[in-house]
C-alpha cells in the first residue's frame, strides 16, 4: 500500500492526516473515514513527503483551498520569476501552487519549484508531452506516461489529467460560441480529429492509474471541455464530459488512486449551486477543484475579483478547492505581483465561504478581529486582518496625515462610533 | 401632486418615466405600474431635475444599481478633492454618490456636488444637524426638519432618515459584540439615552413626509442598527428596527413619498438571501437598497472586494441598489483612487447579479465580449470590457514586451486555444 487512500481504507492513519487533522482542528478518525470513502483527498507525492511538504487536505468538512498557477509560456520564461511567484503565493496563503510552464527547461523548472515547495504542487503533464514531440496530433501513450512518470516521481502531488475529452463530445461542442479553451482539451480534440481515434488518455486510464499510484500523485480529472463564457455555461458537453469523470472516478478509488475533479469556469451566478450539486452526484462526492467559477465575461482586468464572487458562492455550496485567476487571466501571463492579488483575492473568497459553511476556525477570526476593532485596538486589528502588511501600510499612510489616527481614524473622526460609545 | 409616486398612481407618464424605461430597455407601462406599488423608485428631486440630472430607477425588474459614498472628514476636508471623486465616481459607472460631508462648509460641498452631478445625489440630513448644533443630545425636531429641508430645496435626489431606531431597541442592543455602528444611529441613540424620550425622528416621521413630498425627495429609511461584524448579524435588534422600517415605509406611500429601504452591513454569505426575503417581506417589496453586504470582517484593505461578493450575491436574490465601499473601509477616508476601485468592483457585482437575474442587456454585452474573445478582435475586446481604460492598458503593456501580441496572448502563446480552432 502506497496511497493515502488505500492506507485510510486499511484504517491505517498517517503522519499526513495527523498533520491535516491539527491544521483542520477536527477528528482523525472522522478525517480517515472520510479519505476512505473519497471525500477528501491528500496530495501528498511519496517524494514530495521525503522533501518538504506540508500538506492539506481537500473535500468535505474541511477548509476551501486555493491553488495559484505559476509557469513559463512560450513567450515569457524565467525560471527566477517563477520561484519568486512561488514564493509569494505561499506567503500570500496558497494552499498549492501549480506549475503550468510551457517555456524554458521543463524539468529543471519543475524540479526547482518541487524543491521550493512547502505546498501542495500540481502540473498537467500533457503540456510537456506535447512540447517534447512537437505537435499535439503525433502524442501517443507511451511519450504521456513517460512525462507523466517523470512529473511522478519527481514529486508532483496532484495531476491534471484530461481523460474525460472523448470522441462522443465532438459534436456537442459544434453549437458552441467558443468550442474549447483549455489548452489540454484542445490538444486532446485535436488529437482526436487528426488521428481519429478514442482520446488515448481515456483509452489507457489504467496505465495512468498505475503510476499514480506507485508515487501517491492524486488524480485531478481535468474538465477539458469546461465552458469558456456564459454562452455556453452548463450546456450539453460539459454536463456529458462530467458524467464521464464520475465514472473515472469511481475507477480511481477502486484501483486506490486518490482522485477530485475540476469543474468550470464560465458559469453564471444562478448556476453555481446548480453546478455543485451535479458535480456531487455524479462523482459521489468526490472533492470540487473549481476553476473559478467566472459569474462574467466582461471583468478583463478583475477577472480575479469576479472569480473570487463566483468562488465564494461555490465554496459555501460545497466546492473544496478554488483555482485563482489572476487579474491578467484572458490578457497575458501573470507578473509576481498578479499572483499575490490573486491568491489574497481568492483567499477572501475562501474564507468567506468557510464562515457560511459555518467553519469554526474561520468564524474564530473574524469574532478576534471585531473585539479589537470595537476597542479600536489597531494592533490587534493588524494581527486579525487577512493581510496584516497591508493592513499596517495603509494605517502608516493614514497616520502619518493624522496624529489623531490612534484615537479615530479619518473617515469619521470624533463622529467615530466606537469613540463615543 | 409632485412625486413620481403620485403621479404613477395617476397614471401619468412623467419624462423621467421615460427616460428610465429607455435605459432599462423595458415597458413604460410596466414601470409605471411598478413605480405606483411602490416596487420602483425614481429618486428625482423637482430642483436637480431643473438642473443637469439623468435619473436612474431602483428596483424590481430593473438594474441593479450602484452607490458611490463621498464627502469631507471633520479630519480631511477639501472641496476640489471631493468634486474630483464626484467624477471619477460617474465615469466608473455609478448610478448615485451620496455626500456623506462632515468638515468644512456643508452647504457649499453639497451644492457643488449637486450642481456638478448627473446622476442621483444622496444625504443623510441628521450630519448637518449634529454638526450645527455641536452635540447628538442637544437635537430637535425643528433643527432636523430645517437641515433637510435645506438639502431638499438644494436637490437632493434621497435622503437617509433613521426613523427606525427607536427607544425600544435599546435593550437588544446589549447582548451586541458591536452595538452600533451606524453613525446616524448612534446620534439618535445618543440622543434618545440623554433625553429618555422616544426618537424625534420617528415621532417627526409625516412632518419628514410633508418636506419629502414637496421636492419629491426619496426617503431611504436608514437600518441605525445594521449589525457591525459577523457576530452580530440578522439578530434580533436588526429585524425588529426591520420591521419599524417596513411600518413606515406603507407610511411613506400613502403620503405620496417614495420610499426605499436601507440593508446591512456584516452579513455571512450564507444568510444573505434569507435578509434579502425577510425585506422584501417586511417592506411589501420596496427598493432594497444594501451596504455591502460584507460576508467577512477580516479583509481590510479588500473590503470593496468582500463587498462585491456579497453584493453580487444579494443582487442575485433581489437586492436592488448596492453601496459600495472602498479599500479604506474601516480605516480611513477613502481618496480619489479608492473611489475609483469602489465603484468598478462594486458595477462588477452588479452586474453579475444582473445576469443571474437575467436581464437580457446585462448578457448582451458578455456574448459580444465572448465573440470578440473568439475572433482574439482585441479592438472589439476593448470596446465590451466593463474597465476598457483597464484592459486597453493592460493590452499595450503587454504589447510593449510582446510584439506577437496581437496574435496570441503571453499566456499560451502559440497554444491559445482560440487561435489554432
Amino acid at each position: 500500500m502506497t496511497t493515502q487512500l488505500e492506507k485510510a481504507k486499511n484504517n491505517e492513519i498517517t503522519r499526513e492526516m495527523q498533520y491535516v487533522a491539527e491544521q483542520e482542528n477536527i477528528d482523525i478518525d472522522l478525517l480517515r473515514e472520510n479519505i476512505a470513502e473519497g471525500l477528501v483527498v491528500i496530495p501528498a507525492n511519496v517524494n514530495h513527503i521525503q522533501q518538504n511538504l506540508k500538506p492539506a487536505g481537500i473535500g468535505y468538512g474541511l477548509r476551501v483551498k486555493v491553488n495559484a498557477n505559476i509557469g513559463t509560456s512560450p513567450i515569457k520564461s524565467n525560471l527566477e520569476t517563477e520561484l519568486e511567484k512561488l514564493d509569494i503565493a505561499i506567503k500570500a496563503g496558497a494552499d498549492s501552487v501549480m506549475d503550468l510552464s510551457l517555456g524554458g527547461n521543463l524539468d529543471e523548472i519543475r524540479q526547482r519549484i518541487i524543491k521550493n515547495s512547502s505546498v501542495l504542487i500540481g502540473s498537467v503533464p500533457i503540456y510537456q508531452a506535447v512540447i517534447e514531440i512537437g505537435n499535439p496530433e503525433n502524442l501517443t501513450l507511451e511519450k504521456y506516461l513517460e512525462v507523466f512518470e517523470k512529473h511522478a516521481r519527481d514529486g508532483v502531488d496532484f495531476a491534471t489529467i484530461h481523460a474525460g475529452v472523448t470522441l462522443e463530445a465532438l459534436p456537442l461542442l459544434e453549437k458552441r460560441l467558443m468550442p474549447v479553451v483549455s489548452r489540454g482539451g484542445s490538444f486532446l480534440i485535436e488529437w482526436m480529429k487528426k488521428n481519429n481515434k478514442q482520446s488515448f488518455l481515456y483509452e489507457g486510464f489504467d496505465k495512468i492509474l498505475e503510476i499514480a499510484r506507485k508515487y501517491d500523485v492524486t488524480l485531478s480529472l481535468g474538465d477539458g471541455l469546461r465552458p469558456g463564457c456564459l454562452e455556453d455555461a452548463t450546456d450539453s458537453a460539459q454536463l456529458f464530459e462530467l458524467r464521464i469523470l464520475g465514472k473515472l472516478s469511481e475507477r480511481c478509488k477502486e484501483k486506490g488512486v486518490q482522485v477530485m475533479i475540476e469543474g468550470p469556469g464560465h458559469i453564471p451566478l444562478n448556476e453555481i449551486e446548480r453546478n455543485i450539486k451535479l458535480e456531487k452526484e455524479l462523482c459521489k462526492n468526490a472533492p470540487f477543484y473549481v476553476l473559478g467559477p467566472l459569474p462574467t465575461d466582461i471583468a478583463s482586468g478583475y477577472d480575479h475579483i469576479a472569480c473570487a464572487i463566483g468562488g465564494a458562492l461555490a465554496g459555501m455550496h460545497g466546492a473544496d478547492f478554488l483555482c485563482y485567476v489572476t487579474p491578467k487571466e484572458h490578457i497575458g501571463l501573470p507578473d509576481v505581483e498578479d499572483v499575490k492579488q490573486g491568491v489574497i483575492v481568492t483567499r477572501i473568497a475562501a474564507h468567506i465561504a468557510d464562515i457560511a459553511k459555518g467553519i469554526d476556525l474561520a468564524r474564530y477570526q473574524d469574532k478576534k478581529m471585531s473585539e479589537a476593532r470595537a476597542k479600536l485596538d489597531w494592533e490587534a486589528m493588524a494581527n486579525y486582518a487577512l493581510d496584516s502588511e497591508k493592513f499596517k501600510q495603509l494605517i502608516k499612510s493614514e497616520c502619518k496625515d493624522n496624529p489623531e489616527i490612534s484615537e479615530y481614524c479619518s473617515m469619521c473622526g470624533k463622529y467615530c462610533t466606537e469613540k463615543r460609545k
